[in-house]
């Protein structure tokens, strides 16, 4: 087991990674105050429910907890203000008090639907994050929480950092294929903005992670949440340089947007929202490596560099013009300088974004 | 026009108080950096609205704001997340971004929504409180913001504090007696648990305030919002001190829960507590004259200090017991040592609690 910090001064969090964390649970809760006179409540989906759910309260009630559950259906569409309401209503029910913890056993919509119900019962309670998936190691760090509007992702929600994070790597291992390589993609984005070593470690590992082998898989996600938590610790609340994190994300949120939410899996959009945002910097002046490279590496995980060609490039460019990351009509674009160094970029014409959606089309 | 200042570090505001402060909406707006790119909305509700929105959205846009604006139901049932939904919607519409500002017009019901809205919305815009009634002189200082669940009041929420208050003593002129009456019920707790001499002058200038004589009632608000400040200051998220702005509220809350909100005004139902909490300090000890002089005060303000007979004991114990004021089931209550000074208490029985509750309705 592994150990990494998030610093924020006062709000500064432990992230423990490695097989076996869960087994750890009660004493880590222990170790960090949780309460055993007030209920907490463990918020997770109907597919972790099914692995995780019961090994978890047993282990906090043998450890002298007092835990209920509710369990959410899956997906995107649970992220509700409508499911908030009804998660408060079962709070209110079992008594959790303000020195209660809410606990998010899932990925990213669990996380980020249990986090949000943290920052608002009672005005906040404290927050727990188990990531069960690949891509959570990115979304259950930051203290980024939040519900969807009809309308709009994310748009209702709160900075809220957890007490501490549980990553048990064993919790990977019933991961279907696809998502394993979808979550990859934001590790290997780790990789690409912020080190070029462990951008070379993750090329010459992908078997080893792709497999699921452990102590590679511990590595990686240790060494992508590190990078995450470095750049969180020097911007809590967006203001400046969190914004690199969102390399690749900007044609990567349209695609998904267009796509409906489900025929790419977000680290799949992102994949090819990293190409063109490489192709961009070597358009902008970067090596013409920081391309060949970041494709050559997402290929080599599986992951799409393509964009299919049903995609239509107005309904694309048009997703873009609403996503909340632009500053008053002009394109904010996280180029690469070189393989682990980004620069942010404000200057982008919406032209030189048309012209690279349409070569994303003609990728091999 | 007076000015004091809430004391948070990098999270300080000044409260603007006075007759005419609206008429200077406009500089202070733009002193406090509120974009002119962005379009901020006013949310207010349909009394509200009537007196006062057209000049405030006259004068925002002759100073070069752009101005959206939200009419909400007037009442307790508009805070709630289906509002919260809709008032995002139109925020989203109106294409409100993360530098856009969030303008609450009205009383306490409004304050509290259109806060939480600021603090989830892109989780968290700036926020700016424009009070309209006495008792708002309590609820915008201090940054405390909910809306309602169906199972209990304000338990969704977040601490989001504004970037200024603006508190225009002459929008109170169109407020009905009832209401100016009820609204003074906190201020006089304000002077009652930290400033006997306040205490004083408010006892002195009973008849000016109850007149809306426009110097008495900027010099009573401004010295209610001092206390107030002073008490967020020490004790932003409600650690501890904060727990003596409850004076009265635990029977108070009570008392107003099982009336069903509406019978008494929320100002009269603490007025009522008040006493009990008044006459149990005399009983723990303190002199008689906390007991007496708080009653002879609140009943020169016309206020109510007897529970009406029709309120059932029972209810008002198990109302009590649901508040989320409790700790583990010990009764907490803030008592007076002397006028002007308090004590948190946490070992009331509910027995000694239930005695006081049968007397209130013996007051005369």
């Amino acid at each position: 087991m592994r150990e990494l910090t998030v610093d924020l001064g006062e709000r500064s969090y432990p992230i423990y990674i490695g097989g076996g964390v869960l087994g750890e649970i009660a004493p880590l809760f222990e170790k960090h105050s949780i309460s055993k006179s007030a209920p907490l409540m463990i918020v997770t989906d109907e597919q972790v429910a099914k692995y995780h759910l019961r090994d978890v309260l047993a282990r906090l009630e043998q450890g002298g907890f007092k835990p209920v559950y509710k369990i959410v259906p899956s997906g995107e569409k649970t992220k509700s203000l409508e499911m908030l309401q009804e998660i408060v209503g079962e709070a209110l029910a079992a008594g959790l008090d303000r020195k209660s913890a809410i606990v998010a056993l899932g990925g990213g919509v669990v996380g980020d639907l249990a986090g949000f119900v943290a920052a608002s019962y009672m005005r906040g309670v404290r927050f727990i994050q188990i990531p069960t998936t690949i891509l959570a190691h990115d979304s259950s760090v930051g203290g980024k929480v939040a519900v969807n509007h009809p309308k709009a992702k994310n748009i209702i929600g709160a900075f809220h950092q957890p007490v501490m994070v549980l990553y048990d790597t064993d919790t990977l291992r019933t991961l279907p294929d696809r998502e394993i390589r979808a979550g990859l993609s934001e590790v290997i984005k780790h990789g690409l903005i912020w080190d070029r070593s462990f951008t070379e470690w993750l090329d010459a590992h992908s078997g080893d992670l792709l497999s699921l082998h452990s102590g590679a898989l511990e590595h990686a996600l240790y060494e992508g949440c590190k990078v995450k938590a470095r750049v969180v610790s020097e911007d809590e609340r967006e203001g400046g340089l969190r914004a690199i994190l969102n390399f690749g994300h900007t044609i990567g949120h349209a695609v998904e947007a267009v796509g409906g939410y489900g025929e790419l899996l977000h680290g799949e959009a992102i994949s090819i929202g990293m190409v063109g945002a490489a192709r961009l910097s070597v358009k902008r002046g970067s090596p013409p490596e920081v391309y060949t490279e970041t494709k050559r590496i997402l290929q080599k995980f599986g992951l799409p560099v393509r964009l299919p060609e049903h995609y239509r490039l107005d309904e694309i460019m048009s997703a873009m013009m609403h996503d909340k990351k632009f500053k008053e009509g002009k394109m904010v674009f996280i180029l690469l300088k070189e393989l682990g160094k980004v620069e942010i970029r404000d200057d982008i014409s919406a032209a030189e974004v048309e012209e690279i959606v349409q070569q994303l089309k003609q990728e091999e």
